[in-house]
Protein backbone atom coordinates (compact mmCIF):
# COMPACT_ATOMS: atom_id res chain seq x y z
CA UNK A 1 0.00 0.00 0.00
CA UNK A 2 1.65 3.18 -1.03
CA UNK A 3 0.77 6.90 -0.49
CA UNK A 4 1.18 10.27 -2.49
CA UNK A 5 0.52 13.62 -1.57
CA UNK A 6 0.63 17.01 -3.70
CA UNK A 7 -0.47 20.39 -3.27
CA UNK A 8 -2.29 22.01 -6.30
CA UNK A 9 -2.39 25.84 -6.60
CA UNK A 10 -5.72 26.15 -8.50
CA UNK A 11 -5.94 30.33 -10.43
CA UNK A 12 -9.96 31.32 -9.90
CA UNK A 13 -11.16 33.92 -11.97
CA UNK A 14 -13.94 34.90 -9.21
CA UNK A 15 -17.02 33.61 -8.98
CA UNK A 16 -17.08 30.74 -10.69
CA UNK A 17 -16.02 26.88 -11.44
CA UNK A 18 -12.85 25.55 -12.60
CA UNK A 19 -12.08 22.25 -13.72
CA UNK A 20 -9.35 20.25 -12.43
CA UNK A 21 -9.97 16.99 -13.59
CA UNK A 22 -6.93 16.94 -15.61
CA UNK A 23 -4.57 17.79 -12.60
CA UNK A 24 -6.19 15.25 -10.44
CA UNK A 25 -5.33 12.74 -13.59
CA UNK A 26 -1.88 14.11 -13.17
CA UNK A 27 -1.19 13.75 -9.33
CA UNK A 28 -2.60 9.78 -9.75
CA UNK A 29 -0.62 8.96 -12.67
CA UNK A 30 2.97 10.03 -11.14
CA UNK A 31 1.14 7.77 -7.72
CA UNK A 32 1.06 4.90 -10.51
CA UNK A 33 -1.19 2.87 -8.49
CA UNK A 34 -3.70 0.45 -10.05
CA UNK A 35 -6.36 0.35 -7.37
CA UNK A 36 -7.53 2.97 -4.61
CA UNK A 37 -8.31 6.21 -3.67
CA UNK A 38 -7.77 9.61 -4.44
CA UNK A 39 -9.04 11.99 -1.57
CA UNK A 40 -9.39 16.25 -2.32
CA UNK A 41 -9.20 18.33 0.20
CA UNK A 42 -10.10 22.37 0.00
CA UNK A 43 -7.72 24.76 2.33
CA UNK A 44 -10.54 27.35 2.39
CA UNK A 45 -13.52 27.85 3.51
CA UNK A 46 -14.74 30.37 1.38
CA UNK A 47 -13.88 28.15 -2.32
CA UNK A 48 -15.28 24.96 -2.36
CA UNK A 49 -14.88 21.04 -4.67
CA UNK A 50 -17.97 19.50 -6.31
CA UNK A 51 -18.33 16.55 -9.09
CA UNK A 52 -20.37 17.82 -11.83
CA UNK A 53 -21.10 18.03 -15.31
CA UNK A 54 -18.52 18.97 -17.66
CA UNK A 55 -19.87 19.02 -20.87
CA UNK A 56 -22.06 22.32 -21.20
CA UNK A 57 -20.45 25.07 -19.57
CA UNK A 58 -24.51 26.49 -19.27
CA UNK A 59 -24.35 23.82 -15.74
CA UNK A 60 -21.99 25.82 -14.32
CA UNK A 61 -23.56 29.02 -15.04
CA UNK A 62 -26.78 27.40 -13.56
CA UNK A 63 -25.26 26.40 -10.43
CA UNK A 64 -23.65 29.66 -9.70
CA UNK A 65 -27.01 31.15 -9.62
CA UNK A 66 -28.23 28.61 -8.01
CA UNK A 67 -25.74 28.96 -5.27
CA UNK A 68 -26.85 32.87 -5.15
CA UNK A 69 -30.37 32.23 -5.05
CA UNK A 70 -29.35 29.98 -2.12
CA UNK A 71 -27.02 31.78 -0.01
CA UNK A 72 -27.95 35.74 -1.30
CA UNK A 73 -25.03 38.74 -1.55
CA UNK A 74 -27.37 40.83 0.40
CA UNK A 75 -25.40 42.15 3.77
CA UNK A 76 -28.99 42.50 5.38
CA UNK A 77 -29.10 39.08 6.03
CA UNK A 78 -25.53 38.68 8.17
CA UNK A 79 -23.94 40.00 10.76
CA UNK A 80 -20.23 39.16 9.08
CA UNK A 81 -20.07 41.56 7.05
CA UNK A 82 -16.18 42.97 7.47
CA UNK A 83 -14.77 41.05 5.11
CA UNK A 84 -17.26 42.29 2.30
CA UNK A 85 -20.27 41.73 1.27
CA UNK A 86 -19.38 38.33 -0.78
CA UNK A 87 -17.58 36.69 1.86
CA UNK A 88 -20.82 35.34 4.23
CA UNK A 89 -22.59 34.08 1.25
CA UNK A 90 -19.18 32.19 0.40
CA UNK A 91 -18.98 30.14 3.45
CA UNK A 92 -22.55 29.44 3.19
CA UNK A 93 -22.16 28.03 -0.30
CA UNK A 94 -18.66 25.96 0.78
CA UNK A 95 -20.91 24.33 3.47
CA UNK A 96 -23.47 23.21 0.84
CA UNK A 97 -21.22 21.75 -1.66
CA UNK A 98 -18.03 19.93 -0.43
CA UNK A 99 -14.56 20.31 1.38
CA UNK A 100 -13.56 16.83 0.67
CA UNK A 101 -14.33 13.95 -1.67
CA UNK A 102 -13.14 10.78 -2.09
CA UNK A 103 -12.80 9.11 -5.62
CA UNK A 104 -11.96 5.46 -6.31
CA UNK A 105 -9.28 4.21 -8.31
CA UNK A 106 -10.41 1.33 -10.51
CA UNK A 107 -7.56 -0.14 -13.39
CA UNK A 108 -5.12 2.78 -12.42
CA UNK A 109 -7.82 5.65 -13.64
CA UNK A 110 -10.26 7.66 -11.40
CA UNK A 111 -13.28 5.97 -11.31
CA UNK A 112 -15.94 8.57 -12.63
CA UNK A 113 -18.81 8.63 -14.47
CA UNK A 114 -18.93 9.75 -18.58
CA UNK A 115 -20.37 13.41 -17.99
CA UNK A 116 -18.18 14.20 -14.19
CA UNK A 117 -15.57 16.43 -13.87
CA UNK A 118 -13.66 17.76 -10.78
CA UNK A 119 -14.10 21.60 -10.04
CA UNK A 120 -13.13 24.00 -7.57
CA UNK A 121 -15.66 26.55 -6.83
CA UNK A 122 -14.66 30.09 -6.30
CA UNK A 123 -17.49 31.37 -4.10
CA UNK A 124 -15.74 35.26 -4.06
CA UNK A 125 -16.00 38.07 -6.46
CA UNK A 126 -12.24 38.40 -6.93
CA UNK A 127 -10.38 35.86 -8.36
CA UNK A 128 -7.60 34.09 -5.22
CA UNK A 129 -5.62 30.92 -5.46
CA UNK A 130 -6.70 28.11 -4.01
CA UNK A 131 -4.66 25.49 -2.12
CA UNK A 132 -6.23 21.68 -2.91
CA UNK A 133 -4.87 18.55 -1.38
CA UNK A 134 -4.39 15.29 -3.52
CA UNK A 135 -3.83 12.27 -1.50
CA UNK A 136 -3.57 8.64 -3.59
CA UNK A 137 -3.23 5.75 -1.80
CA UNK A 138 -3.53 2.66 -2.80
CA UNK A 139 -1.09 -0.09 -4.61
CA UNK B 1 -4.15 -4.36 4.14
CA UNK B 2 -6.64 -5.25 1.89
CA UNK B 3 -8.91 -3.54 -0.90
CA UNK B 4 -11.92 -4.80 -2.31
CA UNK B 5 -13.87 -3.15 -4.99
CA UNK B 6 -17.64 -3.85 -6.63
CA UNK B 7 -19.95 -1.45 -8.37
CA UNK B 8 -23.73 -1.96 -7.65
CA UNK B 9 -26.33 -1.07 -10.07
CA UNK B 10 -29.44 0.27 -8.53
CA UNK B 11 -32.76 0.75 -10.51
CA UNK B 12 -34.23 3.86 -9.25
CA UNK B 13 -38.14 4.57 -9.84
CA UNK B 14 -37.92 8.68 -10.65
CA UNK B 15 -37.82 10.95 -8.15
CA UNK B 16 -37.49 9.79 -4.86
CA UNK B 17 -34.26 7.42 -2.62
CA UNK B 18 -33.53 3.88 -2.56
CA UNK B 19 -31.92 2.24 0.42
CA UNK B 20 -28.29 0.53 -0.82
CA UNK B 21 -27.54 -0.16 3.26
CA UNK B 22 -28.11 -3.83 2.60
CA UNK B 23 -26.02 -3.82 -0.74
CA UNK B 24 -23.01 -1.99 0.84
CA UNK B 25 -23.46 -4.39 3.68
CA UNK B 26 -22.80 -7.30 1.06
CA UNK B 27 -19.75 -5.66 0.01
CA UNK B 28 -18.63 -5.31 3.23
CA UNK B 29 -18.97 -8.86 4.16
CA UNK B 30 -17.04 -10.10 0.94
CA UNK B 31 -14.27 -8.04 2.24
CA UNK B 32 -14.01 -9.77 5.02
CA UNK B 33 -12.22 -7.12 6.78
CA UNK B 34 -13.07 -5.60 10.74
CA UNK B 35 -11.43 -2.35 10.92
CA UNK B 36 -11.53 -0.14 8.10
CA UNK B 37 -13.10 2.38 5.26
CA UNK B 38 -16.11 1.70 2.91
CA UNK B 39 -15.92 4.72 0.68
CA UNK B 40 -19.19 4.75 -1.87
CA UNK B 41 -19.32 7.27 -4.75
CA UNK B 42 -21.74 7.46 -7.48
CA UNK B 43 -20.81 8.13 -11.07
CA UNK B 44 -23.64 10.47 -11.71
CA UNK B 45 -24.17 14.17 -11.56
CA UNK B 46 -28.42 14.29 -12.07
CA UNK B 47 -28.07 11.84 -8.63
CA UNK B 48 -26.73 11.14 -5.52
CA UNK B 49 -26.21 9.63 -2.25
CA UNK B 50 -27.43 10.76 0.74
CA UNK B 51 -27.01 8.90 4.86
CA UNK B 52 -30.42 9.91 6.41
CA UNK B 53 -33.22 8.16 8.97
CA UNK B 54 -34.69 4.83 7.42
CA UNK B 55 -37.68 4.29 9.74
CA UNK B 56 -40.21 6.89 8.86
CA UNK B 57 -40.59 6.59 5.35
CA UNK B 58 -42.33 10.93 5.48
CA UNK B 59 -38.53 11.51 6.16
CA UNK B 60 -37.74 10.82 2.76
CA UNK B 61 -40.95 12.25 1.32
CA UNK B 62 -40.65 15.83 3.43
CA UNK B 63 -36.68 15.43 1.82
CA UNK B 64 -37.93 15.15 -1.50
CA UNK B 65 -39.80 18.21 -1.33
CA UNK B 66 -37.55 19.99 0.46
CA UNK B 67 -35.06 19.81 -2.59
CA UNK B 68 -38.11 20.72 -4.78
CA UNK B 69 -38.18 23.91 -2.92
CA UNK B 70 -34.69 24.32 -3.21
CA UNK B 71 -33.71 23.59 -6.38
CA UNK B 72 -37.30 23.67 -8.14
CA UNK B 73 -38.17 22.81 -11.55
CA UNK B 74 -38.83 25.78 -12.76
CA UNK B 75 -37.69 26.40 -16.59
CA UNK B 76 -37.81 29.75 -16.52
CA UNK B 77 -34.49 29.73 -14.02
CA UNK B 78 -32.26 27.69 -16.41
CA UNK B 79 -30.01 27.90 -19.51
CA UNK B 80 -29.37 23.99 -19.60
CA UNK B 81 -32.96 23.04 -20.29
CA UNK B 82 -32.08 20.68 -23.27
CA UNK B 83 -32.01 17.78 -21.17
CA UNK B 84 -35.58 18.17 -19.99
CA UNK B 85 -37.09 20.43 -17.34
CA UNK B 86 -35.61 18.03 -14.63
CA UNK B 87 -32.14 17.92 -15.57
CA UNK B 88 -30.18 21.23 -14.05
CA UNK B 89 -32.35 20.88 -10.84
CA UNK B 90 -31.22 17.80 -10.77
CA UNK B 91 -27.81 18.92 -10.85
CA UNK B 92 -28.29 21.31 -8.23
CA UNK B 93 -29.83 18.88 -5.85
CA UNK B 94 -26.91 16.68 -6.81
CA UNK B 95 -24.52 19.08 -5.82
CA UNK B 96 -25.89 19.54 -2.65
CA UNK B 97 -26.02 16.03 -1.28
CA UNK B 98 -23.50 13.60 -1.71
CA UNK B 99 -21.45 12.39 -4.82
CA UNK B 100 -18.96 10.14 -2.13
CA UNK B 101 -19.36 9.33 1.25
CA UNK B 102 -16.96 7.70 3.48
CA UNK B 103 -18.03 5.40 6.46
CA UNK B 104 -15.23 3.48 9.39
CA UNK B 105 -15.84 0.19 9.58
CA UNK B 106 -16.02 -1.11 13.18
CA UNK B 107 -15.69 -5.10 14.00
CA UNK B 108 -16.40 -6.10 11.10
CA UNK B 109 -19.54 -3.73 10.72
CA UNK B 110 -20.34 -0.38 9.27
CA UNK B 111 -20.42 1.69 12.28
CA UNK B 112 -23.93 3.49 11.38
CA UNK B 113 -26.04 5.00 13.94
CA UNK B 114 -28.69 3.04 15.13
CA UNK B 115 -31.38 4.85 12.58
CA UNK B 116 -28.99 5.68 9.78
CA UNK B 117 -29.52 3.90 6.43
CA UNK B 118 -27.33 4.81 3.08
CA UNK B 119 -29.67 5.94 -0.33
CA UNK B 120 -29.56 6.65 -3.46
CA UNK B 121 -30.93 10.08 -4.29
CA UNK B 122 -32.83 9.88 -7.81
CA UNK B 123 -33.14 13.65 -8.97
CA UNK B 124 -34.52 12.88 -12.36
CA UNK B 125 -38.31 12.52 -12.90
CA UNK B 126 -38.06 8.79 -14.86
CA UNK B 127 -36.32 5.72 -13.67
CA UNK B 128 -33.06 5.06 -14.18
CA UNK B 129 -30.02 2.55 -13.53
CA UNK B 130 -26.95 4.26 -11.49
CA UNK B 131 -23.86 2.86 -10.88
CA UNK B 132 -22.57 3.22 -7.24
CA UNK B 133 -18.63 2.32 -6.66
CA UNK B 134 -18.26 0.73 -3.51
CA UNK B 135 -14.44 0.15 -2.11
CA UNK B 136 -13.27 -1.56 1.13
CA UNK B 137 -10.14 -0.90 2.54
CA UNK B 138 -8.47 -2.46 5.66
CA UNK B 139 -7.66 -5.37 7.39
CA UNK C 1 0.14 1.09 7.22
CA UNK C 2 -1.41 1.52 10.56
CA UNK C 3 -4.97 2.36 11.88
CA UNK C 4 -6.52 3.41 14.91
CA UNK C 5 -9.99 4.56 15.45
CA UNK C 6 -12.18 5.99 18.27
CA UNK C 7 -15.35 7.67 19.64
CA UNK C 8 -15.48 10.97 20.26
CA UNK C 9 -18.86 12.21 21.94
CA UNK C 10 -19.56 15.62 21.72
CA UNK C 11 -22.25 17.80 24.03
CA UNK C 12 -24.24 20.08 22.14
CA UNK C 13 -25.65 23.42 23.62
CA UNK C 14 -29.21 22.95 21.47
CA UNK C 15 -29.05 24.68 17.44
CA UNK C 16 -25.48 25.30 16.74
CA UNK C 17 -22.05 24.57 16.34
CA UNK C 18 -19.52 22.96 18.32
CA UNK C 19 -16.32 23.07 17.60
CA UNK C 20 -13.81 19.71 17.60
CA UNK C 21 -10.70 20.57 15.85
CA UNK C 22 -8.73 19.42 19.43
CA UNK C 23 -10.04 16.51 19.53
CA UNK C 24 -9.58 15.65 16.05
CA UNK C 25 -6.01 16.71 16.70
CA UNK C 26 -5.41 14.12 20.04
CA UNK C 27 -7.11 11.20 17.96
CA UNK C 28 -4.23 11.84 15.13
CA UNK C 29 -1.61 12.14 17.99
CA UNK C 30 -2.62 9.18 19.65
CA UNK C 31 -2.52 7.53 15.99
CA UNK C 32 1.10 8.51 15.56
CA UNK C 33 1.39 9.17 11.98
CA UNK C 34 3.33 11.40 9.63
CA UNK C 35 1.15 10.95 6.62
CA UNK C 36 -2.32 9.44 5.72
CA UNK C 37 -6.36 9.75 6.41
CA UNK C 38 -8.54 11.35 9.00
CA UNK C 39 -11.64 9.98 8.23
CA UNK C 40 -14.72 11.88 10.45
CA UNK C 41 -18.05 10.31 10.72
CA UNK C 42 -21.21 11.25 12.87
CA UNK C 43 -23.62 8.95 13.39
CA UNK C 44 -26.73 10.51 13.72
CA UNK C 45 -29.30 11.83 11.31
CA UNK C 46 -30.53 15.60 12.80
CA UNK C 47 -26.78 16.50 13.60
CA UNK C 48 -23.60 16.99 11.06
CA UNK C 49 -20.49 18.08 10.85
CA UNK C 50 -18.62 20.81 8.80
CA UNK C 51 -15.04 22.59 8.27
CA UNK C 52 -15.49 26.51 8.70
CA UNK C 53 -13.67 29.76 9.60
CA UNK C 54 -13.28 29.49 13.16
CA UNK C 55 -11.84 32.82 13.52
CA UNK C 56 -15.62 35.06 14.03
CA UNK C 57 -18.46 33.70 15.73
CA UNK C 58 -20.87 35.74 13.92
CA UNK C 59 -20.31 32.84 10.54
CA UNK C 60 -21.55 30.48 12.49
CA UNK C 61 -24.09 32.55 13.61
CA UNK C 62 -25.04 33.56 10.02
CA UNK C 63 -24.69 30.13 9.16
CA UNK C 64 -27.53 29.09 11.59
CA UNK C 65 -29.37 31.50 10.47
CA UNK C 66 -28.95 30.61 6.49
CA UNK C 67 -29.99 26.87 7.62
CA UNK C 68 -32.90 28.15 9.02
CA UNK C 69 -34.22 30.27 6.02
CA UNK C 70 -33.50 26.80 4.12
CA UNK C 71 -35.10 24.67 5.83
CA UNK C 72 -37.48 26.13 8.02
CA UNK C 73 -39.05 25.35 11.38
CA UNK C 74 -42.53 25.65 9.87
CA UNK C 75 -44.21 22.21 10.64
CA UNK C 76 -47.30 23.05 7.63
CA UNK C 77 -43.89 22.20 5.43
CA UNK C 78 -43.76 18.09 6.33
CA UNK C 79 -45.33 15.18 6.89
CA UNK C 80 -42.86 14.07 9.79
CA UNK C 81 -44.25 16.14 12.46
CA UNK C 82 -44.20 13.21 15.42
CA UNK C 83 -40.99 13.80 16.87
CA UNK C 84 -41.26 17.86 16.87
CA UNK C 85 -41.04 20.80 14.75
CA UNK C 86 -37.31 21.02 14.70
CA UNK C 87 -36.70 17.32 13.75
CA UNK C 88 -37.69 17.02 10.32
CA UNK C 89 -35.62 20.81 9.10
CA UNK C 90 -32.86 18.89 11.22
CA UNK C 91 -32.42 16.08 8.81
CA UNK C 92 -32.65 18.71 6.05
CA UNK C 93 -29.85 20.46 7.13
CA UNK C 94 -28.05 17.45 7.95
CA UNK C 95 -28.12 16.65 4.08
CA UNK C 96 -27.32 19.85 3.10
CA UNK C 97 -24.25 19.55 5.29
CA UNK C 98 -22.18 16.70 5.65
CA UNK C 99 -22.43 13.48 7.58
CA UNK C 100 -18.52 12.36 6.47
CA UNK C 101 -15.38 14.34 6.11
CA UNK C 102 -12.12 13.20 4.53
CA UNK C 103 -8.63 15.31 5.63
CA UNK C 104 -5.77 14.66 4.93
CA UNK C 105 -2.67 14.39 7.46
CA UNK C 106 0.82 16.10 6.23
CA UNK C 107 3.66 16.01 8.29
CA UNK C 108 2.29 14.53 11.46
CA UNK C 109 -0.38 17.46 11.30
CA UNK C 110 -4.47 17.89 9.58
CA UNK C 111 -3.99 19.63 6.49
CA UNK C 112 -6.10 22.07 7.61
CA UNK C 113 -6.04 25.47 5.93
CA UNK C 114 -4.96 28.70 8.44
CA UNK C 115 -8.57 29.49 9.62
CA UNK C 116 -10.36 25.90 9.17
CA UNK C 117 -11.86 24.43 12.43
CA UNK C 118 -14.10 21.16 12.23
CA UNK C 119 -17.42 21.82 13.99
CA UNK C 120 -20.34 18.87 14.88
CA UNK C 121 -23.32 21.11 13.51
CA UNK C 122 -26.68 20.75 16.25
CA UNK C 123 -29.38 20.92 14.38
CA UNK C 124 -31.79 20.14 17.00
CA UNK C 125 -33.43 22.81 19.64
CA UNK C 126 -32.29 20.76 22.29
CA UNK C 127 -28.58 20.48 23.97
CA UNK C 128 -27.87 16.40 22.59
CA UNK C 129 -24.39 14.09 23.21
CA UNK C 130 -23.50 13.32 19.38
CA UNK C 131 -20.96 10.17 18.66
CA UNK C 132 -18.45 11.47 16.29
CA UNK C 133 -16.24 8.35 14.78
CA UNK C 134 -12.15 9.49 14.40
CA UNK C 135 -10.60 7.04 11.92
CA UNK C 136 -7.26 7.71 11.55
CA UNK C 137 -4.98 5.52 8.51
CA UNK C 138 -1.47 6.14 7.44
CA UNK C 139 2.15 5.65 8.54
Amino acid sequence: MRQHQIVLEIATRGTGFVEITRQVDGALAEAGIGQGLVTLFIQHTSASLTIQENADPDVMRDMTNALERLAPRDPSLYRHTTEGPDDMPAHIRSALTDVSLTIPVRDGRLALGTWQGVFVCEHRAQPHRRRVVVHVLGE
